[in-house]
């Protein structure tokens, strides 16, 4: 009979987290675990010793099924950092007190780069205490900057989202008979991979969009007005794509632009406008034309009712290969993600040391990039296209999708 | 043999008015009518000349279920409105020259209140000069806002993604361990119909949203303060749906609210900033507390990848019904909606004089919303319950829904 294990989430959520939860769970019971705990906001609960036994919580195939299609963090999350471990080890011998507690053989962290230095660290200090438990890292982000991995598991299903929406958007936005500009503002801060996904959108059916801005590169607004002004020249409409978090050479976010624009609310306080927003009160002050900023907000990172069927099967493989490296005697590892074929596109798991991963962001390559910096490569669009395919229907109940609710 | 027909696409698009196109060109076909034509951007392109041979288009039972599930206009649509007769007999006269070369039986305009007026001013005209040219009005609107109908096409898929994704933000809205107020911005100038969706998120397996505020209430921002502050008072996180077109005691829009905030752009412009964007940050500057603003945007229109089956259908069967009856001789008429069942809902369709319809906006009785105006009535709740239901699928051709586009 094996020990326990205790699985966390951690980190802003994707659509898909709750499909590697369900890997965890199901891989350690199908291989002989005695509980499976689930902290509840990661690692911050656990050190209130809020958990939970989730076989009280997943009870049926069903509930099996509905976690995979339910969006945000079933356990909850929490943005928590462990201090070093030379400036906090009560705090890591509280952790480990609970683990023995409960009994803990091995301990899983569903989480993004930032959540990997939990890892790191918990994997660091049982060697420094010559604890048995394993520790290990089942990576998500929808933003796939995580080293070490072909990709992460919920970037397959916020592109095929970004991508679908994206030509609607544009549908919408080319259907009157005078010019208008449509900017997409897309997640992303640092790296550009989600933005680029709505160069998925240019096909048989569909336009695509005319320009892209990722972060990789700085952005010259004056370029940007010239660009423009020579794609809406001749009357027609022009959809642009941009990310979050695109820069000027001098380093500042493109939301912070001109000095002499003040967004100054009742108490004084300077608003951070969005990126979208701010260029499309550019180019309509400075064109005369009729714009619009759309963000695609939250919905990038939770619109479970639009996953990728390969995401969501490969967020559940990672789980269930974090159980099996673990019960094999892993430790301080990360599940990633090899793509070992191209067409047809297969792709299996293996592990790597946390402390490649732990703390380090993947960018888009320079090279996947127009040199103009304002669209991407044709080996980016076909990087992209496998990891969107196929679907996982929602569970439609009285016209709408169901998800499983953690009760409490 | 009958003679020719043309429709038209006017106004903001919806996810469905693709739906009622179909539904006029193979009725009319069915019927016996010789060409179809569909006018480009509406009436303002007929006036140009601008048309196409519907049956050049679409060619074949795929081609009208891709154009179920294409989003916005596939004619182009336009923003026009005829003169006044009396002023400006010359575009009259124009039009009916180009029905009369084009041999046209029947006109068909698929649009709101506003494109109504453009039957209704041509039905009108056709009576001045005996023209036996029968002129119908087919309805769609995702604001629901149109009288003499149960509800409009368009909206039934509108009040489903608005659904929808309010279930996925708010199960992403309640993911921290700490309080965050998400504020939902929904479409909506004068008729709450879109934002009182929000409030079928709301189950078993969702907590629903806690305030929802609708224009046909007067907004008081101290009350609502209060009303956050209650709610979040235990720490806990809250959402909220409001509509852009929410306006205080005196008629000001919530987003021009408090003069001491000025939002000028490089350009000396006055910026007019989200309704959710401003409340969001003053609940965020008085409470010091994390805060969300999501702008649902024109996915609420154009979201053709979550559709009601329910919608789709009776988009498509108002404009079969506006072929059979100018077939049969009505003239100056609007297809409407009515509900001859609730339970098992059934709706079928009739005919209205469009001048009872024409520029007339339906709002959301005041019954249907809370005393206090921070929520609906579980009466609201079931009138759009049946609107929502069941899916058309959509075709995923490469990982991504497959559109119909007009091939110039």
């Amino acid at each position: 009979m094996r020990g326990n294990v205790i699985v966390g989430q951690s980190g802003g959520p994707t659509s898909v987290i709750n499909s590697s939860l369900v890997g965890v769970f199901k891989t350690a019971k199908d291989r002989g675990a005695g509980k499976v705990y689930g902290m509840l906001h990661g690692i911050k609960g656990l050190l209130d010793r809020q958990y939970v036994d989730l076989s009280e919580h997943i009870k049926s195939d069903l509930d099996i099924d509905l976690l995979k299609r339910t969006p945000s963090s079933f356990l909850g999350s929490c943005r928590f950092k462990l201090p070093e471990i030379k400036d906090g080890k009560e705090i890591y011998d509280k952790i480990f007190e609970i683990l023995e507690e409960l009994n803990i053989e091995a301990f899983f962290y569903i989480g993004g780069n930032d959540s990997m230095d939990t890892i790191k660290k918990l994997s660091d200090y049982a060697i420094i205490i010559s604890s048995d438990i394993k520790f290990m890292g089942v990576p998500k982000t929808i933003d796939n900057d995580l080293a070490c991995t072909d990709h992460t598991p919920g970037y397959g299903s916020a592109a095929k989202y970004i991508a679908a929406v994206t030509k609607e958007i544009i549908r919408d936005g080319l259907v009157y008979d005078y010019p208008v500009i449509s900017i997409i503002e897309v997640m992303g801060r640092n790296a550009g991979w989600l933005t680029a996904a709505t160069a998925l959108a240019a096909g048989e059916d569909c336009e695509g969009v005319d320009l892209i801005y990722l972060p990789e590169v700085a952005f010259d607004i004056d370029k940007f007005m010239n660009k423009v002004k020579e794609l809406s020249g001749n009357g027609r409409s022009v959809v642009i794509a941009v990310s979050e978090g695109i820069k000027t050479a001098d380093g500042k976010y493109v939301f912070e632009l001109a000095d002499h624009v003040e967004f100054v609310d009742a108490f004084g306080h300077k608003q951070l406008q969005g990126t979208a927003k701010f260029l499309s009160d550019k180019v309509s002050a400075e064109m005369g034309v009729k714009t619009r900023a759309i963000e695609l907000s939250s919905l990038q990172r939770c619109a479970a009712h639009m996953t990728s069927r390969v995401d969501i099967t490969e967020a559940f493989q990672v789980g269930g290969a974090a159980v099996k490296a673990a019960f094999e005697g892993d430790t301080g590892k990360v599940v990633v993600l090899d793509r070992v074929s191209e067409d047809p596109y297969i792709c299996t798991t293996s592990t790597q040391d946390v402390h490649k991963i732990a703390n380090i962001e993947k960018k888009v390559p320079l090279e996947w990039i127009t040199n103009d910096g304002t669209y991407v490569s044709d080996e980016l669009v076909h990087y992209i296209r496998p990891l969107i395919q196929a679907e996982l229907s929602p569970m439609m109940v009285d016209g709408l999708p169901r998800h499983l609710r953690l009760e409490k």
